[in-house]
Formats: structure tokens, sequence, C-alpha cells
């Protein structure tokens, strides 16, 4: 027979932590800590099993599992000395989910459950409190109405404040035992006007609505929303708690309270908690009393003449010191708590291992590694990469006051505040009259670099996670909130509308590119500070790691960062972000309009020295790293003047008409540039652009290595879909590295490889790596093709997929296992067929990505790149993946 | 040692046509003829991997080669009785390319090799005729330098002229051998001046120069534009036949002609060809003469008085019969034979497949199974389905005259002439006063349907093959020439030049969109008749083939003639083309702009009506067939207004105002439409569009299974990436038709498959025929997105890289095997995986294409679909590749 329920109590469990998956995350650990001996209250687990198999059923239940609740029950009567429904002192229930993952507050509880007209009476009896009782009868009715029967708790409050408002009384104390039994009428009564009938008195029924409401609550749009935003599919489901109610809150020898075995802000190894005399766990939660400090030291931090419990109660402080050091030690790591103690006797209702800043992960893991408790491999992978971007980027003062206007996507953290503007040009010109901005715009585009490099942040109204303004501003390491969708831009009128408000021109907004939120004004700011701790981690972090990791970086600035950050190479330096520099421009303008291959020529000369000098500066900064070039990429079109002074100088430039540049740009417009003229086709159609291109990165190269620099060129040939389409152009690279080596008189080593970006290119990548040294896996525009889906395009509908759950994840945020993740898959295994030795990288997006990081180095890849700031973050990934840890394991 | 040289001659050969890939197909041809004693010419063939080796060893050749041809020569000079380069009766070559597949007139050839300053002296002795001697060593200096040393034939033509006019000849033949005699000293002079160097006297250096032109010729831009043309790979490479030379220009007993064992242009079963009287081969060719026809049938349906072989030679004539007949069974295939007839004696210089017009390999074809020459599968192998699209659509009348202006693309076929329009809407109105209109635009969209709907050919100056314009026109059967580059289209003016002509609006203008070709004025054009050899053939045809012929079809036109051309179903209605009906857009549009979910519901409630009728027709015509529909794919700014107008109307009838459906407008906007907010991705986000399509298809089934017809409905989500969308999409229709069966109290059996046109569909295609009973593949998204390559984009770039060879044939227009056919074989696979009697077919473009059928019979497909007018083209693929026939090897 099927087992559904695991008892534990009484110093024993069905299971521990072994059956996380089965208990879920509380029930495990209520079992475990019952095995080692902590006070825990004794129950029993429904296990997620059974939330399956509610949902795969129609939410029915599997047919023995009445008769092993019931027993479950019975076995907890003799352990607590009551029973259920009696009308002596009658055993109390709360009734709590418990999933495989932490979904704080996202799921339904109901505690006190088993009071009834005559229960509650009994609990009267028993403890002479009969304030207590209808207190606890009260709050059990208000918390099954709104749980079970979905009627809201405003209706309850209501009628107390009503009865308080009667009586003149201004707190919940005031009121006496006699009070709160005619609010229970009240209160019953209302239950017959909500929901047409009275409130359950069968304690059963009572335990079957409850068990029923959570796991209903597991598909509650809360929970759904919750599951998304941290990656946990929905068919985990959940599992439900039942537990012997304990007291806080059955007079002043009475407490409940929360603590963490460790600072969960700083990190500091001091027990850190809050806790209330006489209350039940909700009160701490909610708020509505000021919780009290545990221990003195917290007192003092805290400047509170609140007593502290190591004051109240020294005996049982002790007693939850013991605890914690057992629990922390048992578990090797940082706990968070519950306990109450209920007439001077401490339970603990739950231990689980604490949520915590990324500033506590790092302390936490180095100084559990140097007090012996855990190891290095231990220590990496207890910090989460994700959460280490927060270390490395200046963020909001928690203290400072904010007025929040939207929340839009968080695309690349950090804080950042400035004076609206609305074109790049606008930033430039204030940053040089001395002002600091912040670039707000619809969307950006690459025309908008020069505005985005200067600005302090960048904010727009469309595009998602990956779009132009989130990628660049992520290389850049600018904070950027994009696709706050409610912002209505208006550049005509250089103002934006949002909540009712107007931005104008100049109003200084502040956003928090970590968490997606815009501000009005300023909001104070504080700096990262790269402690000691970071660079241990670091250490320990690349004595693990077998991929290497590289950077995408084109400018000097950006190299200099990536390798400040631990880069071993560049990755992706892409060219064509070097053409729209005002002095280049001009040039490649010329060069797309040239009608014969010799005026195109005559423009790709003028355009060489640029190369050749970008290319020798990024050469000597990475002296002795590798250096991935990927030849021009984007659509000529991208590249066309946009103003008519524009065409005017262009046309000056290229001795034609106005009209003649008209008609040559019209013929380049595409319907889907994303799958247009672009990448390798560029250099199909024109090898002299190749050609050129392939000159500046071989003289450059010449001329550093003759400075005694040590260069290795890495020259990447994009969008290659056919072998032909690579082998063509790897002739035009090869012959000009031998026509330069000749006119140099020296030579020096140099790779040819390809991007896998087409997925037709995974399919013939055996023969492609016969003349390809490198493969770089461009899983931006394989995620494009490869699902059919438009990164520009796709953040309105994908919000629909996440929400309707017919997606979990971003594609284009971590990398597609089961389509894409296949695609790199084949080719890595057929450019390994073929080259053996054949150097694999990523350089998409998702070369910054744990989660992808964790597949890069499953299938094996050499390095994976990606922009300066993330470089830590995927050193830290890419050790965690040599270890065989998810990323995500401990959000 | 390996063999380089095949000798043939004297009754034997080294080689016969089992050795054709090796040998070429003359090469072949005439090893073969001697084998079955044929009178052939004693010679030798320098193999095809000569050519591979010569062009992968920087133009060098084997080692062994020299000593080979040496002693082949020999063998040659046994069998002749004269020696080469001797100064009595010299031996002359002639040196002939030959390809693996026929290259008529593309590569270099040599004649009368061997002749010097010495041996022409020698000939003028042997044969007695001075005149003959110099002649030909006239033709052969003007000749070799041609081909080998590149001085063009017109320096040479120049001196002839010069003697003639200074003679006051009219004739060549009035020049003596005194006259010629003078002239090769001419001509000998300006060999030194053109090339710096005397003519070659040594007969061996002449060999190898022209051994080595012919294999030069091979990548000349003239063959390597052929080999595009008819898909012949590069890599075949050519032979080289040296053989001794025949001469028909050695008096009045010498004669050279062509012919063909069948009239190639009719298939009539009579001997076909002309010949010249003391000529070379090169004369009949040249058309420099008036070739006389070889029998006095012939002469007789010429209405000539040119005298005929028959009547010259009668006993000539019955050897050339005798071997017309010999060759024709040997063979078993009409054959395209050269002779020459040397002082009595007839030699046969060359016997290959003849070439036919599609009419004529009809006929043929049949009649031969008639005369038990081949069997019925021979005769159905011997159709070239790309040809049989000829048969189907109106010709020109080859006698008509014209005037050429340009030539674009070959996009639909068959021949239209029409007064010149240049909007839909133009075109309708034109035709509504009763006009025949051909609707000239710079590019179609959806919006252009009515207009060429009612259009007699359409034209268009961007997009290629598979641009909208030329699938469209395909569908309907309306000829079509897209991508005519050349064409200036004014819109604003309403007219267009080319060619230095202006055509205004109501000129009149043809198209031949068979050959791309566009004529100014009126052409005249034959229809086609089906003759009873058509049907008879498609019986065989249907008899043979495995794989099931649908049709693209959604009007009842379309479907009434796919069934008239013998479809089995339609494999795809596309329904949004319904969309576009004056009646129906504006409802479209209110759905599109409607905010909330019940405005949607309102506007989809009326057009629910229209799509059901719609089905139902289609239902009623099928009768019996599957119908397979698909739901609305395109992205919806397709459907969007164009006019103030339009925007108004749309307003008034949502009740919004203009701006507000501006707004939604701009927020519609894609950059890459192929990418974005499309096919199962609309359903996701509106599942009350999916609803009232399946509604509508369900509503429609019922209807007409009410009357007595069979009704097969099979409804298709199209775009589908990932396993969830079609989970969810499916039931969203099983829903739909729950609820109309319920409702009609009636049920009628339906499936619910997928396309399978994102590349990551195929990797998870396991996953989505759990709950998919059919597939469809559609492979011009499959390509677009498998290449990355914009059908709507590609047409400029994939001109280049055709003719710089980067790609071998248009992927759209055939399947890439290497990449989209390796995600079709991979989704197939997985498909049948899980369920192993899955329905699968393709109903892209490729559908209809021989090649592709090929491929989709190799993959083991259930059916191609394609549009009607492709229907027996497609029935004739279909039986080739049951046959294991490749399609384009008749061609």
């Amino acid at each position: 027979m099927a087992k559904w329920v695991y008892s534990f109590g009484g110093g024993t469990a069905d299971g521990g932590s072994e059956l996380r998956n089965l208990l879920g995350g509380k029930g495990a650990n209520l079992g475990e800590m019952c095995k080692i001996g902590t006070p825990v209250p004794p129950g029993f687990t429904v296990t997620t099993e059974v939330c399956t198999y509610y949902y795969e059923n129609g939410e029915t239940y599997p047919g023995e599992l009445k008769d092993q609740v019931r027993s479950a029950v019975t076995k907890l009567e003799d352990i607590m000395e009551c029973k259920f429904n009696s009308t002596e002192m009658p055993l109390l229930l709360s009734v709590r989910s418990g999933a495989r993952a932490s979904m704080p507050g996202m799921m339904d509880t109901v505690l006190n459950l088993g009071l009834n007209a005559e229960t509650v009476e009994a609990i009267a009896k028993a403890t002479g409190d009969e304030r207590f009782a209808y207190d606890s009868y009260r709050r059990f009715i208000q918390m099954y109405c709104n749980v079970v029967l979905d009627i809201d708790h405003h209706n309850f409050e209501a009628i107390l404040e009503a009865h308080k408002a009667k009586h003149g009384y201004k707190l919940d104390t005031e009121m006496t035992g006699d009070d709160l039994k005619i609010m229970v009428k009240d209160y019953e009564a209302k239950v017959v006007e909500m929901a047409g009938a009275p409130f359950p008195q069968d304690p059963w029924e009572q335990l079957w609505g409850s068990i029923g409401a959570v796991f209903g609550s597991w598909m509650n749009p809360r929970a759904c929303t919750y599951r998304r935003l941290h990656s946990l599919p929905d068919h985990w489901g959940t599992a439900v708690n039942v537990q012997a109610m304990v007291f806080g809150n059955m007079g002043e020898d009475c407490a409940t309270g929360v603590c963490f075995t460790r600072n969960p802000a700083t990190g500091e190894n001091a027990y850190y908690g809050e806790y209330l005399i006489n209350a039940q766990g909700e009160d701490v939660v909610a708020g509505i009393r000021t919780p009290q400090p545990l221990s003195l030291a917290e007192k003092e931090t805290a400047q509170t003449d609140l007593p502290s419990l190591e004051e109240v109660m020294p005996s049982l402080y002790k007693e939850l010191c013991d605890i914690r050091e057992h629990l922390e030690e048992h578990y090797t790591d940082m706990q968070d708590m519950e306990f109450t103690i209920q007439q001077n006797k401490l339970w603990m209702l739950q231990t689980r291992t604490g949520k915590r800043t990324a500033a506590a992960a790092l302390r936490i893991a180095v100084e559990m590694k140097e007090e012996g408790l855990i190891d290095e491999k231990e220590a990496v992978r207890r910090v989460d990469p994700g959460a280490l971007d927060q270390l490395l980027h200046p963020t909001l003062d928690p203290k400072a006051e904010r007025t929040t206007l939207t929340k839009g996507l968080a695309a690349s953290p950090g804080a950042a505040t400035g004076k609206a503007v609305f074109s790049a040009s606008d930033a430039e010109s204030w940053v040089e009259r001395g002002e600091k901005v912040m670039l707000c715009r619809i969307e950006t585009s690459p025309d908008d670099i020069g505005g985005m490099h200067v600005a302090e942040g960048i904010l727009t109204s469309r595009g998602g996670m990956t779009s132009h303004a989130a990628v660049v501003a992520r290389g850049m390491g600018t904070p950027c909130v994009s696709g706050a969708g409610d912002l209505e831009i208006d550049y005509a009128a250089k103002t934006m509308k949002i909540a009712g408000e107007t931005i104008s021109e100049g109003d200084v907004i502040t956003i928090d590119g970590s968490s997606g939120e815009l501000f009005l004004g300023s909001v104070a700011t504080i700096q990262p500070e790269l402690t000691g701790d970071f660079g241990k981690l670091m250490t320990w972090v690349d004595g693990i790691r077998t991929m290497k990791v590289r950077t995408n970086a084109e400018t000097p600035l950006d190299a200099a960062t990536a390798i400040k950050f631990g880069a071993e190479g560049i990755g992706l330096c892409r060219t064509e972000h070097m053409f729209f520099d005002p002095k280049r421009i001009i040039h490649v303008r010329e060069m797309i309009v040239a009608k014969t291959e010799e005026k195109r020529r005559a423009a790709l000369d003028k355009l060489l020295p640029y190369q050749r000098e970008d290319f020798a500066e990024l050469f000597r900064i990475m002296d002795g790293l590798p250096v991935t070039i990927r030849l021009l990429d984007p659509p000529l079109h991208e590249f066309l003047p946009h103003t008519d002074a524009d065409y005017q100088e262009v046309a000056e430039a290229a001795g034609i008409t106005v009209d003649e540049i008209k008609t040559r740009a019209a013929s380049l417009h595409e319907f889907n540039p994303m799958l247009g003229h672009r990448g390798c086709r560029l250099g199909v159609a024109y090898p002299e652009i190749t050609e050129m291109q392939a000159r500046a990165i071989f003289e450059a190269a010449c001329i550093v290595a003759g400075e005694g620099k040590k260069v290795l060129p890495e020259v990447m040939i994009p969008l290659v879909a056919l072998t032909a389409e690579y082998d063509m152009l790897k002739i035009v690279v090869d012959d000009a590295a031998k026509a330069v080596f000749a006119e140099k008189g020296s030579e020096v080593e140099y790779m040819v490889g390809t991007m896998i970006e087409v997925p037709r290119a995974a399919f013939v990548a055996d023969k492609i790596a016969e003349g390809a040294e490198f493969f770089s896996f461009g899983t931006n525009d394989l995620t494009q093709m490869g699902l059919g889906l438009s990164r520009d395009d796709a953040g309105n509908f994908l919000k629909i997929y996440l929400d309707k759950g017919v997606m979990e994840v971003d594609p284009f945020v971590s990398i597609d296992e089961e389509g894409v993740g296949e695609l790199v898959r084949i080719a890595a295994e057929k450019g390994r067929s073929t080259r053996p030795d054949i150097k694999l990288g990523i350089c998409g997006e998702h070369g910054g990505d744990p989660a992808s990081i964790h597949f890069c180095q499953s299938v094996g890849l050499t390095y994976v790149s990606c922009s300066p700031y993330r470089v830590p973050i995927a050193r830290l990934a890419a050790a965690q993946a040599a270890l065989g840890v998810k990323g995500e394991q401990n959000a």
C-alpha cells in the first residue's frame, strides 16, 4: 500500500532530510529535527505525491489517504496525551504547506484547528483562561474562513473594530473573555451570512477543509508567480504538515519568536532574532506588536528598551542557544528557525536554511570555511552567483526614503540617479556641460551608444531582458531598467508620464537596476565594498573551475575592467561597435553606398587605420590572452544616415546624389533584418570588407608583437550556415594574413573559427570544423532562430508565456536546453568528431547566466564569455558547475 | 597504377555506359557505341578524375598521364593507319569536353588538331585538295587561338573578310587554295602579334594545350552558370575526349549532320535531322549555311527545295536509319546523334539521350511503353515532373514575334497578356469594367490578394521564387514573373521604366512565367492540350507512387481545381486568407483593437459565421477527403488598416478613437515579424481566437455531415515550438469540439496535429506527438529559421550565393537536405517513436518540388501537399521517388 502520510514526534520520525522531495522542506526538517532530538511538536506530513495526485485526478485524494491521516492523528493524540475533539483538554492542530523549495508566505496556513463551540469551552476550563480560549477560537474562525471558505478577513476585523469602538478599547488586549465570547457569536453570524452555512463544528471536517485549502493554494496566483520568479516547476507540488498546536499566547510564561543562527543581512556570526511574550507566531510576522530582541547584544545594537529573551527567560535562552549550535552544526548552514515557549517549555516549530543577502552569503560561506564547518568546495557552492551581482554595483541605501513610480525589468544591476534626457545626443551634450543624466528612451538602438556610454543609467519603456538597452547596459556595467511598459514617453515634448506624474527633461529620477524600480527624485546609494571575503572566495573558485572565463569587450575600458574582474581573454569583440564613432561612420556609409568594388575599397581603406588602432589597443591590454574578433555582423542598413544633413554629408563624401543614396537605402530595407543580409553573408557578397578587417587585425597584431607583447588573435566568422561560406571567407582571412606577414616580415600565430548561431550550422559542424579551429556559440541568435523568436519583439508575449506557465524561464536569460541546448550539443559533438581539440566557447548573453554556465560545463565547452561586470559571476558559476551544483540551489 | 586514359575504336573499348561518371556522357557513349559495333572514329577519353585532380592540385596533371596519353595516341595511329605529325598522311585529332551530364555548347572544343606548316602540306598532297587542307588549317588556327590562346575569333574573321573584299568574293567557297595559303600567313602573323609568339607547330604541344583548355573551360562563367541553372555540382568535372578527325568537308562525297531518333519538339516517332554536304560539324550548328533535311518526309514537312540525304546518298541514309534503330533499341531512349560522312564512309561522332520538350517527353515515354521498348515504370521515370508544368499552362506561341524588355524570375509558369496596372485596387476596378490586366508591383502583400486574383498575370520588381507574389501566383495558377530588378516602378506616376521604354498604366504587356521574360505589347499564346498520353501516364503514376498528394487550398475554386488535377485532400488551408474579404476584415480589425476579452469575443462572434461557411464549402467539395485547416498564423499587424478611412471605419465599429487604434497599431509593430507574435502564440495569448476557429470548423463539419457527406477535418496548430503550446491549444480545440457536438447532438471524427516549422519543435517532436495525431512540415518557415534566411529579404544575396557557387540550389525551391532535411528527419523519427502511425506531411512550397518530394519519400512522409496546379507534378515526382529516381535525371 502506498504510504501517503509520514509521522514525526516523540523523538522519532518516519523520514527526515533524505525525503525532502517527498515531504517538502518543512516536513523533512521537522522529521530531521525530531531525529536529532530537537523538541518539536509532534505531527505528520501528507506528502507532495498527494498534491500531484490531487491535481492529476480532478482534485481528489488517493483512496488510502483518509485512513492514514486518521491513524496519524491517533499517534499524535497518544504523544500529546490529549484527544482531537475532546471536551477535556482537546488536541489542537496547525495545518501548513511545505513545498520542496521554500516559498515563504505564498501558501495558506490554518492554526488552532479543532476548536468549536464545545472544545473552546474545554480549553477555557483546562487552561483556566477563557480569554485565551475565545481569542484562539476567534483567530481560528477568521483564519479558517479566509483560507478555506474564501471570506475576507476584513469582514471579521470590522466586527473586532466595532466592538472595540463600542467599548472604547484601544488595544486588543483590553478585551475580556466575555467580550470575545460575544464577538465569536458575531463572527459565527457573519459566517452564516457570507457562506450560507454555519461555521463547521466537526474538527475532522475542519481538518480536511484545511488540507484541501493548502493543496488548493499551490495553484493560487501568488504561489504561481513566486514559482515563476524563482524558476520552480509547477509539478513539484506541496506537502501538508499537520502538527499539534503549542501556544505562545497562554500567558506571561509563554512566548514565540523567529531567529537566525547568523545575521542574514550582514552574515555576522551572532544570534539574530525576535520574539514576543504571550503571542502567537503570526503576531511576530504581522508586525502589529514590536518584536523584542533575543539577546542582550542585539538589544544594544538596536538601542531598544524592550527586554531581551536572554534577560526574561535566561534558561530557555540558553536552551535555545544550544539548539542553535546543534542545528547549525547538523545542517552545516545558517538556519532560520521558529520557536514557541508554552508555559516555560521550548518547542522548535521549524528550521530551514536561512535566506540571506549576497553580502551575508559571502561572509557566512567564507567564515564557515574558516571555522572548519565546511570545506572550500562547499563554501563555493554556498554563494549564489546571481546574488554576487549585487556586490559589484552601487545599491540603494536601504534606509533612504523613496517614491516609487513604476517597476520594469531589472535589466542591469546597480542604482543610479540622474536628470532625465530623452535622446542620446541630449545625453551627450548635457554631460559635456557637467550634468549627470538618466537616458530615457522607448527603446535604444546602436545609434544611441554615445549617449548610453555617458549616462548614469538607462531607462526604456520597451524591450526585454536582452533588448539592446539591457545587453549594452550590462556590457557597460551601467544600471538599466528596461521594458517599463507603463511609461508614456513623448520624444517631441521631452516628457514622460507615469503614475499621474509628468517627468520633464532635467527632472531628477533614480532607477534600481537590481529590482527594476523607478523612483522620483534622488535616492541615496551606497558603494560596493569588495571585502577580503570576496577575494578569498574567488581564489577558491579559480582553483575549482575547469572552464575559462572570457569577456565580451570592444573598448579599452571594457577590456581593462574585465581584466580587473579576472577575465582570461576576450571571447567576443564586436567590430561593428567600433563603426559608430562620428569620424568613422562617414566612411562606413561611403562604403555602403559605393557602386563599385573600387569605390568600396577606397572607403574601406579609410576605415583600416581606425580598426587597426582599435585592435592594437585591445591586444596591448590583453597581453598574452586570446582575443576573439568577430567580423562585421549587422546588416548594412544599421549604419545608414538618419537625418537630411547626414545624407548630404555622405553624398558629398561619396560624390553621388542624395537621391542615389536614398535609393540605395531603400534597396537595403529588410522585412526581417535578423534573418537578412548580415554576418558572413556580407563577406560573401563583399569579400573586400572581410579583407580589410583581417588586414587590420594582422597589421595590429604585428605591431603589438613588435612591441614585445604576446598576441593571440582569433578571427571569428559570424552567421555561418553553410560550410562553403566559412571556407570562402577563411581563404580571404588567410590570404590577408599571408600578405600582411610578407609585408611586415614577421608572423604571429592566429586562429580562424566561426560562430555557431544558425541552427543549420550545428548539423554541418563536422564539415565546418575541417577548416575552423574554434566554435563560439552565439546562443542569442541560436535562440532566436531555434525558437523562431525575435528578441526585440518577444517582450510582449513572452510575459504572457511566463504568466500562463507555457514557458518556465525566459530562454534569452537561461539557455533552452531542450532545443537550443540540443543544437549546441550536436555542434559540439560534431565539431570534436572532426577536430578533437577544437576550442569551444559561448559568447551569447547566456555566457554570464549561472544556469546556462552549468549547461556549458555539461557539454564540455572550453570557456564562457560574458560582459565585464559578470566575469566574477561566471567564474563562480563555472566553479559550481565543475562541482555539479545547480546555480539556483541557494537562491 | 591509376588508369587515367580509356581507349575506344576498332570494334572495342576500355569502357562504355557503365563508366559514365568516369568517362563523362560523351566518352561513355563513344565507348558504348564502339562496343555495339557502331562505326565510331577511334579515340580515347581522359577521365573526369583527371579534371578533379587538376583543380585539386593547382591545375597540374597526375604524373602518369603523359605516358598514358602517348600510348593511347599510338593505339589510334595503329587503327587509323596514319601517324600523328606525319608528313605522309598525318593523323588529325579532335579534342572535346564531356561531362557526366550534357552541357551543350558550354565548354570548349578543338578540331583539326595536328596541323602545322608541314602537315598541312602533307594533307594537301594526300587528298590532292590544297584548298581543303588550308581551309582546315585556317579553321584550326582560329579555333585553337580562340580556345587555348584566348585570341578572339573576330581577329581572324576580319582577315577573312578583308581578303574576300579585296578579291570581290561573296562566299567563302569562292576562295581558292592559294587564297587560303596566303590568308594562313596573315593568320600566323596575327597570332604573333596577339600572343607574342608564333602559332605552336608541335602537335603534342597543341594536344596538351587543348586538353588544358577543355579542363579550364569547366570553370568558365558560361559553364558555371549552366551548372547552377541545372543544379549540377562543380565537383563532377569534365572528361576530355580525343578522337581521330574525320572530315565532312573533303568534297562532295562528304557530309556532316545531326539527327534525333524521334522528333524532339513533338515526340513523333520519325527520324528528325539536318545535314550539310561538304561541311564540318560546326557549320551545321553555327547556322551559317542552311542545313538540309535528312528524310524526304521532313523535306515535305519543311516545304523546302533543299535535297534530303535520303535522295542524295540513299545507301548511307539507309545505314544511318539502321544505326538509328539499333541505337534507340540499345539505349531504349530517344537519341541525339552527330555523324560525318567522309568520302562515302559513315562515321557516328556522338550519341546521347536527346533533350526534348515536355510534350515530346510525354509522348515518347507513352509511345515507347506502348511499343514495348520500355515498361510503365520506365515510362514514368522518363518524364521530368518539372517540365510537366509547361503542359498545364498556356504557353507563348513559339512562332509569334516579340520584343523582349527584360528577364526576371520564372516564378509561376504560363504566359499572359494584359494592360499594366500598378495597384491591386486598380486591377479590380479595371477588371470590373471588362479589361484584362497585368498587375505590376514592386512587391505584393496579402492586401493585394483581390487584385492578384483578377489579374491575368503578375509582375514584380522585387522578391524571389518564393516571394509572396510567386507563392500566391503559383497557388492560383496565375503566370508570374518576379524580381525583375531592372524595372523602375513608380506608383505615383503609374509608370515603369525598362530598357529605355516607359510603360504607362493601360499599356499592353506580356509575360512568360515559364522563362521569366517580359515583352512589350501582346504576344500570341497557345492553350495546353492535355492529350490522352497525359492521362495514360498519370494512371501509371498513381499505380506506382506510395505517397499521397494533397493540395494547399482555401477557396472553393482552388479546391475544385486541385480535385480535377487529382488531389487526395487538402494539406493546408490557410484560414487567414479568408480574413481579407472586405466584409470580414472590419471584424478582424475590431478583434485586434479590442481591449478586453469580452470585446474580442464580440468581434470574433461576427467572424464565426463567415469562417463556418468557408469551411462547410470546402468540406462539401472535398467530400470524403481529409481537410487540414491551419489556425490563424500571421501576426495581427498584417490585418491592420492602411488608410485614414479604414482607421475611421474601425474606430466607429469598435467604439474607440482613431488615436487609440493607432497606438494599438504601433504597439503591434515588429522588427522581425517572421519571428514575432504569430502562429500558436496568438492562441496562447488569445485562446478565444482559437476557440472561434475550432468552433467554426466543428459547426461546419456537423452541418456537412448532416447533409450526408463524409467530413474529415484535421485541425492544425501552427508555429509550435514548445510542447506546452501545443497541449494548451489542443485542449481549447477539443473543448470546442465537445461543446459543438453537445449542441448539435452529433459528432464527427477529427484529428488535431501541428505544423513542425520551428527548429526547436523537431527536438521535442516525441513529446509533442503524445498529443498530436499528425505533423505537417512547414518547410518554408523551417528553412527560414533553420538557415536564418528571411524569404522576403534573401532575394538579393541568394543570387550572389548561387553565382559564386556558395550555394548550389535555392533552398526555398528545393529542400536543404543537410540542414532543414535533418530537422525533418529528426522530427519524423521522434514523432514515430511516440506514435508509430503518426501521419506525416509536408505543406511548404517544397511539397510541389520534385527533388524535395524525393526527400519526402526517403524520410517516409505520408503525403505531400502543394498548390493545385502542381498536383500532377507532385504525383509524377512521388511515383519517381517511389521508383528511386532523382527527379532531375531526365532534365
